[in-house]
């Protein structure tokens, strides 16, 4: 049995890419040898990268200016990066949220922040907007969906400048106008496919000399002139994320996953907002379609609704330490069907708990 | 049909730990979801992560003062967290081969390197010996084996500096003294699992405040800190290592291993020597018992030698461009059966061009 998977990442995964990474895992293609034990320069490999790429590019518009890289050592890697790689004096950043504030003070190591706006005041409980964005800056970094406290930008700020993004958490969840972005990185263990590798949308030609010295591994020229095989890239990841991605393409792309994910979002959010026992805990305008937080009224009845919900074969909703209460994280993967589960629990609870 | 899989890395691997694999990715331990979907902060992978460490430490004997790290981001990536976490004056590095010589150069962004002895003056055929080691550096840098070019050290030197060792293309293949280096690290992609992952074994009074600017995740105590939790470690790869430590394990361990790996190297060299067709191309008591390169004598047969071997199943011996010829890697979980098909196939090439 399938349990219902809301965790928040790494989180769930269809299951035709689950059963095509089990069969490569034992035989790959039938060549003799799994994927784990492939060599990376193969041509069965090859034939990966290519196929991984091409969705990525198909699914999100990519437009051809752009590189697509797979890195490794998740956005926290990133958080580096791109201040390493970008920053030369002083860039702008949106403080959304814990990971966007991580963002920062790692940039900070590197040269001048101007956080330009944040809505810490408040728990991170909305979504900062109507800043003004220095024509000055380098860039500005955002973070279009945050996981710990679930609200999401719904609309992304015209820019004077470069913007970097981090849609770790959000991205293949809905069509995006890449064009509009300089660089975009994910962390691949959402929306896209299994921990251990990281996805860079690139524009070609943002990169700039910087004066400090920067690893070759952590420099973004690298992978883009090794096409991300300047090293041992991690072969099985990205073989994962290539099965997530045909799944999605199968179903229609991310204009048809939007639709599904706001039919979900819209039956939960809808639940919490009508049940008498929960409520949420983020302005409704910028909630989030991919990790929705709530709370009972009566923290009491935490554990008991903790137990039901465990006994209906619900997993992962236990909220972060910085919000507390529930998170339902609602992936692509996750079925509507485990969000009627979750709501039917919800409902059940509140008839009983009357 | 399983193929005689020679490849360089990833590389071969046991199939107990194939098949525990493909199982975990389809269902972990029967809890309804995959290990591809759970998160890093599960107990399930706790157990995954504890089992992990507790078989290096067990296997390599690792003291208690020495932290054991899985990382991101290869062999590659270590080539500049270890400078930039240890190198605070000069360093001196032994220059073995390909991935040292990178190893030194990265170095060099961060300060002073003194290269101590090279075997570049013969295209890397044999290990340097018999050098000084400066007692003013902050470490020696050595390569326990040179995939590139098959040498490997027979014997460590004794340093009067902390001893840094790239073990990456033969950990774990037979027993070393932990307690003599200070800081061993090695991708898992040869014989301990699969692309993805980056062992680090670090004594832990080692690490000094250095005056640059180290990223958060190039600073191993970022690391050691957070118990390779700091962020979300590439969770399946952790897993494929603990299912082929599993299998190390099981058939005796590390002194086990090695002398099998030991009967596979006297084999495959018993061969190359008595052939008339071949002929290998290292020193001979520097020649790693992980990857034999050879070569044909008359290079016009080395088309047809690999027609022959591709036809008895033999994968992955064409040699690296800088070498040439041919390389047959023995790692682990090669069984000496397929080092009979191969010296086999050997033996009658020569018996019908002869």
């Amino acid at each position: 049995m399938r349990k219902h998977n809301f965790g928040a990442g790494p989180g769930i995964l269809p299951e035709s890419a689950l059963q095509k990474s089990a069969a490569a895992a034992l035989d790959f293609n039938n060549i003799g040898m799994s994927i784990l034990e492939i060599s990376h320069r193969s041509k069965d490999f090859d034939a990966v990268m290519i196929q991984t790429k091409s969705l990525v590019k198909e699914l999100l518009g990519v437009p051809d200016h752009y590189s697509i890289l797979f890195l490794q050592g998740g956005a926290s890697t990133q958080f580096a990066m791109v201040p390493m790689n970008l920053l030369h004096k002083k860039a702008a950043y949106v403080d959304s949220g814990v990971w966007a504030n991580k963002a920062l003070k790692e940039a900070r190591l590197f040269g001048e922040v101007d956080v330009i706006a944040s809505s810490k005041d408040k728990n991170y409980s909305y979504v900062p907007k109507g800043y003004q964005i220095p024509g000055d800056c380098d860039y500005l970094h955002i973070t279009s969906n945050n996981t710990i406290y679930g609200t999401q930008m719904k609309n992304f700020p015209e820019s004077p400048v470069p913007v970097v993004c981090d849609m770790s958490s959000d991205i293949f969840s809905r069509p995006v106008d890449v064009s509009k972005f300089d660089l975009i990185y994910a962390g691949a263990q959402k929306n896209m496919g299994p921990a251990g590798v990281t996805l860079v949308i690139i524009k070609n030609d943002i990169l700039k000399e910087v004066q400090r010295v920067v690893p070759t591994m952590l420099r973004y020229q690298t992978h883009i002139d090794g096409d991300s095989l300047y090293n041992t890239p991690p072969v099985f990841s990205i073989f994962v994320c290539m099965a997530t991605l045909e799944w999605l393409k199968s179903i229609g792309g991310v204009s048809a996953i939007e639709k599904i994910n706001q039919a979900k979002a819209d039956l939960f959010y809808g639940e919490v907002d009508s049940n008498p026992l929960f409520t949420g805990t983020c302005e409704k305008e910028d909630r989030s379609n991919m990790n929705a937080c709530f709370l009972l009224k009566n923290p009491e009845l935490d554990e008991e609704f903790m137990k039901v919900t465990k006994a209906a074969g619900i997993i992962g909703i236990k909220g972060h330490r910085s919000v507390g209460g529930f998170r339902a994280s609602m992936y692509n993967a996750l079925p509507i069907e485990s969000v009627k589960v979750l709501t039917q629990v919800m409902k059940e609870f509140a008839l009983k708990t009357a």
